[in-house]
């Protein structure tokens, strides 16, 4: 297919003409990466949210919804790290100059984020109930301990 | 673990006391639902952009990165579809009355959307990159045919 009907076809697809397109072109402004992290932890804070509810006994533990919301939280760990860069940091956002201070820890703290996830959603697969509860409050503390540090309050 | 404990670590975690409790507890609400559908979109802009790019040759094609990409994005059609409650109606956004209107059409159209995904998924683990720059333009249609009908310019 040719360059030109394929662009054409993916900026009708978008329905949005100029605005999708400049999202698609600049999508390193800083601006935009800070739009896209913060969306991501929107989407953490919808499936951590039904997880952690499901741990504290406020929601009912039904195993495909949590493996389901298990295998969206470790997608979305994955999601915005590269969103941290260092053109963000002028950006208006919660994100604290430690970010870029202390970058080694940080991505540390990312790896621990992942590597909890992942093996939040391996339980989730399986039906083992207190596991999957402790797992979830692992996450949490993974969560809680990169927003102490590096998140304002 | 005791309920209490565990209530106070996640808590803790979240480290942001009772603006994300809140989100917890209350996630059913329409304002919420509006900004994490909008979030699932702004992250679907992200990696179906870098998708984009590449079919449409103004990025190289890496097949890792897309592979990662049409994941990310097969996940992400799948996030958003409870967002789209009869409870968001009078929450101003972009979706049109067209989606309660004719829920069914729109269901049909999350349908498809969730297959194109999950077909650019298979293919993207694969190697043939004529047919995964197909799969993306069959994506783009995809989004474009919803847009166009639920959707304001």
């Amino acid at each position: 297919m040719k360059k030109k009907v394929l662009s054409a076809c993916i900026a009708l697809a978008l329905g949005a003409g100029a605005g999708y397109t400049t999202i698609v072109l600049a999508q390193a402004k800083p601006d935009v990466l800070v739009k896209q992290r913060q969306a991501v932890m929107t989407l953490q804070g919808k499936y951590f949210g039904q997880l952690a509810a499901v741990a504290q006994g406020k929601a009912p533990y039904d195993a495909a919804a949590v493996q389901r919301s298990a295998g969206f939280l470790d997608n979305l760990s994955r999601m915005f790290w590269d969103g941290f860069d260092p053109s963000t940091k002028d950006i208006k956002s919660r994100a604290l100059p430690a970010i870029w201070e202390n970058k080694a820890k940080f991505d540390e703290n990312a790896a621990r984020m992942e590597n909890e996830t992942s093996k939040l959603a391996s339980l989730a697969a399986g039906r083992d109930e207190a596991a999957i509860k402790a797992q979830i409050q692992a996450v949490g503390k993974v969560c809680g301990a990169c927003h102490q540090e590096f998140r304002a309050k």
